[in-house]
């Protein structure tokens, strides 16, 4: 007797809802996504500014603000784009600190988290790890069928979101969709309890 | 009529309850002590090792430690080590990520949260910026009449919450606990509701 049988391939799969984080200091991006099947529907997007403030309390600001969009929207897993080494040190360690922050406020919803590097996005998105970020923001205007443009912040945020989609698609089915060159490619996936 | 009568300098202060915390990604080490006028105490010290995980796993591991110490010990501030810019830009954000995570949880005990460099904790503790970790140990250990001799990580700890607590004192009464040279140096506070 097999308690838990497997679907079938062509069963639809039970939504799942991903949250995609972009950090950064200034500006971190956010972007919602639900995936039933092959199918993308655009959530909410935008962007938590974290003021003038001294580093504690940006960072602060930055942490409840992603908390309150995982209580909004309680995701089922989330996805956040490494960032750049910034030639700056100081820079570099100011960035650090927000996307521990971020990291902190998306381990504290205990879902599972995937990290993909900038590249990775772009090529599950655009189809090329070199496309600019105006290439991004059309691809994901269109992917997720919008009536506007996101900002930059935002779009990056969406992206990442939709490269965990695809990479769960393609571990799941091999899923067309992303389009054949994103199909094709290796996404990295830490902690991922991947469905679809 | 004076309904908030100031206490006269000879009055006892009441005790405050300071955390210091030095961050790392592998080891974090903290120490919570009571100052209470000119006196401190020493009420706890330690590590929090992040363990083997992966980078989200180990900021949890992390920013649960330092809430479970906030829970336990209920400190009235909290001061915290800023940290090198590493040579290695990889391991400066990294390092930037375990800071934020730390900060995260301080901030989530809406405390005051205090920031020292490496040489103001050692200029307060050892009278000279240019002192050796061994050097912090011995006068952590000898301030805080300790039987044994803390880690160095436990001991930067140690080390920032009572330069803090000499901070909070060269404000309220231009202390000599710390000793001259200590007493004369300015410390750097931000956001420190200064008490003493």
């Amino acid at each position: 007797m097999r308690l838990n049988p497997s679907p079938s391939p062509s069963a639809v799969a039970a939504p799942v809802r991903i949250i995609g984080i972009d950090p950064g200091l200034r500006v971190t991006g956010f972007g919602v996504i639900d995936k039933q099947g092959q199918q993308l529907a655009y959530v909410a997007s935008g962007v938590i500014r974290s003021g003038d403030g001294d580093l504690p309390t940006r960072l602060g600001v930055l942490y409840r603000g992603i908390r309150t969009l995982l209580d909004e929207h309680r995701p089922d897993m989330a996805a956040i784009e490494q960032v750049f080494v910034n030639v700056n040190p100081q820079s570099t360690l100011l960035l650090g600190q927000a996307r521990g922050a971020a990291l902190c406020a998306l381990v504290s919803a205990e879902i599972p988290i995937s990290e993909y590097t900038p590249m990775q996005l772009k090529q599950a998105v655009v189809g090329t790890g070199r496309a600019g970020k105006e290439q991004v923001q059309a691809m994901v205007t269109r992917l997720l069928r919008l009536n506007g443009m996101p900002s930059t912040d935002a779009a990056d945020a969406l992206g990442v979101a939709i490269c965990h989609a695809h990479g769960g698609t393609m571990l799941g089915a091999l899923g067309e969709a992303a389009g054949p060159l994103a199909a094709r490619r290796a996404v990295r996936v830490r902690r991922g309890r991947l469905i679809g």
